[in-house]
């Protein structure tokens, strides 16, 4: 299988869906691409895209999570017919899979949804994949999987499941581990670059790269950064957060899984946004309370 | 005993002290006051105050934990003799003690330790009082804790054990249980405060003040200050920590007791002090990393 | 308002109901109260029990949060008609509230949603009262608030405000911050009764009842606990949530706000119900993979 | 440098310094070797091995922290001189070494700390060291680390800094970094293992190890562990500490920085060693006290 060839519709071509393009053609396949910008995209419609795919017409969704790729599915299921395939390989809620299934199931459309990790390195490293789904329609996309998996391994391919969702649900958790694992990094770093025991900070986490039970690609490229600018002074103290990170949590909460670690990581992304911390302003104000006055320390409380 | 009148020195004369010497004389026991503040005052130094008191010589050191305490004590060493006692109602560290009574009884001083609550509410409503030390030199100071401690009441007045240390080991835990409880307030604060659909905080905190499970003296003193304040905006979400929190953790950590609410309370005063938060520049550092530019959001890495 | 008398149905008549149909009795309310047990219920049905009350007719019901109180209101809604009021005085969660509120709508009757909080001490006491919904409906049932708050005290009865849910958003946060509390408590007393510098646990927590920061309710509680099981020895380990921590939680991760101790005070009774801590097992596979063998210590990787 | 040969004195031949005997030999060096256990030593006292040193003498010394090190090192400064240098290779708190390089300078001896990380894999591929002191001495050790150390890279040894313990500091960093590292796989393996949606989550965390953010070596040594007993059955949810992850928190506490993961995963340790969950004795005991029985559920509170 891994030798054939396949005509595969990408619609969105985004930085992401962009490099998938590019690394599913140098695999031999046909892509036809659609994005709403006329400038990127290979045809100038979803309609004009599926009229130009073989059957069973297989499409990869690529576009931005909950009302984009809600509506593009909805718009596929209408284009779509019995045997047709829809791939959501964006970052969807796994939740809204088993929705996005049985609608397309209506018309016979089969459905597989796929986590992808890689980033901008993806294009020429691979792309890790996990997805969920029959295994029948799973083999309808497997050579495009195959051409976008990292190659010379079996890693980065992984079927996690054949209920829908089961693919997103993993690559969540895999966010939800790569915050906390992030701010593990984090802590020790901030704690390292404070104290006037150490010096070389930059270097100390260099060095941790071989050997070390800490090493990982995470450690690579915190390294990285460190090297080009020693105490971070260039970079704000804030970090957004994807919605991974607070539906792993919630999935936790939901099944009675203590999850310390990622959830203080989630908080902390939180409070680095906040211009002005807002609970410590009611613990302010309850430390003025013992006191009458603000001067009072709360030693004396 | 309560009935009894006594003579007590007390080093240290500032907001606390200097309550608590109020409150000793309207109790009718006689104190001499020293200060290095001479407007303070009542004596001109420690051997003066020392020599005004009859034997066995009772003297209370309410003066910073620490170095101030430490050297305080040295010179009462130095000044006292067998028998007498000292008493340390400071913020000391419960470390500090077993050193303080150590040196003390090398010339048959007696030591009790006392934490002591109660902020400028104390001078009406009397102190909360924790205390460690032997029976015997516990009773040597008993009728200055009659007076200081609540009225009309068995609690505010607890013997925590005769290991030296024992009363500040208490009022510490006392503590790190404060910090937990005020963050358990502010965190439920900050997200009635931040959604659409409550209204009227401030009233939803008052109503709690009766007949829920959540009512505390910290609940009133925090519905005073949103009653004049509704959203805090006077307030700086800013809180400095004293000692007793982190010691509080640090002696969890040394008997292996979890203490997951209570560092997480210590962890978010240490954040609220952050005009940048520094490990979240690691955060967004590797997040840069994973993309080669900042441009690219996590959800696609 | 305050001296009027009502009739109101209650649905539901266990230990909560129950006593809450005893205080409004007791008020001069006329109750009629269903449960699906005739040893408890004054009429055969629902239906009976709605015929039994002059219009405008309030019901109250007071059934397990979810489907019972889903289904119950379901039934409501043939049953009563314009101008009537449905209350949800269970533990809903509040977006349940907006859909009961909706659904009863169309038939013109009316909805609010209240928090309870008193357990079985509210009977004497009265209840903590949180309710969410329209002045107009509120008005409706405003009597028997009244007597189910606790007397002689503006406190205890709020409206949080008018959208559907609001008043169990507050009760909801309200068990949040109780969750943190005792977590605060359940902290510091683990590290006091491990300890061997104190001695006297139990009495150290009466003392502190009075003069101190962290005096409260559940510390009164937790005092008598403590007196009749100095350790604890007689009681598991073990804690069960309902469902209004969690809801917390996600509410808090829903709309950005840290909450590291809530949460964590959640995750602590999850794990204290895992007979074998799951986590932990990952940890120990990966301590062994250190070493290849369990023998080896972690000190030396 | 590399290509000198040296003579070591090696003092604790177990698991680790045993490994480190046979790599510093295979790379040319003469290790003479003392352990109390004389199968495994190559001389029968600390004496005779300083006395087959030639000088500048340097001996490492290999054993467990604390009083061992202590002693083993207060009898190397009667037997050594001027010139001559210690190594603590061992997992000394770093705190130790400041007042272990003070006492051996009272005789002109030389100190140097390291961390040493690798465990068994070490003599195989190389111990990650990072060590404190001055570059003179350090030059002395340095044939030694040379050998020690992987080889072919750049990577896994690091000058941490000249103030003594600035070595030990550093590893117990990447210790307290390496417990949240492991808490968040663990975290996430545990949801991954308890929800439906997911089968086969040992090839999920397999082929996390190519191409995605997570991949590191602590990934690694888990799907090894996972493909030998999918839900870890085998073993138990229990895990020891070493001190590296206390004193990180306790450093961390002491620097006001705030390290709520690394926290959150010392702590879930200890849960798991807990027959019976002490804090949550307390919690249940309150619990029992909102509705006089236990029967009452807190919902009802």
């Amino acid at each position: 299988m891994k030798e054939s060839r396949m005509h595969i519709g990408l619609v969105g071509l985004g930085k992401m869906g962009g490099n998938m393009r590019t690394r599913l053609r140098e695999a031999g396949h046909t892509v036809v691409g659609y994005d709403r910008n006329p400038d990127l995209a290979d045809v100038a419609s979803l309609a004009e895209m599926v009229e130009a795919l073989p059957s069973p017409k297989v499409v990869w969704v690529m576009v931005p999570a909950g009302d984009p790729t809600r509506s593009t599915i909805a718009e596929l299921k209408e284009l779509l017919g019995e045997g047709d395939l829809v791939v959501d390989g964006g970052n969807s809620k796994y939740t809204d899979d088993a929705k996005n299934a049985e609608s397309l199931s209506e018309k016979g459309i089969g459905f597989v949804d796929c986590g992808v990790s890689g980033g901008v390195w993806g294009l020429q490293n691979g792309y890790a994949l996990m997805y969920g789904g029959s295994e029948e329609d799973a083999a309808k996309v497997m050579p495009a999987f195959e051409a976008l998996k990292p190659s010379g391994t079996e890693d980065g391919l992984v079927h996690c499941g054949t209920t829908p969702g089961a693919g997103h649900f993993s690559k969540m958790v895999h966010n939800g581990i790569e915050y906390a694992m992030m701010q593990a990094y984090a802590e020790g770093w901030e704690l390292l670059d404070k104290v006037d025991i150490v010096d070389n900070v930059p270097e100390i986490f260099a060095s941790w790269r071989t050997g070390t039970v800490v090493r990982s690609w995470l450690l690579d490229l915190l390294v990285d950064q460190l090297r080009a600018d020693e105490h971070l002074d260039k970079i704000k103290g804030y970090a957004d957060d994807s919605g991974e990170g607070r539906w792993t949590v919630e999935a936790a909460i939901e099944n009675a899984v203590p999850m310390p670690a990622i959830s203080a990581s989630l908080f902390a992304r939180f409070v680095s946004r906040q211009e002005d911390d807002h609970a410590m302003k009611a613990i302010a104000a309850m430390r003025n309370g013992f006191g009458g006055h603000a001067v009072i320390s709360e030693s004396e409380a």
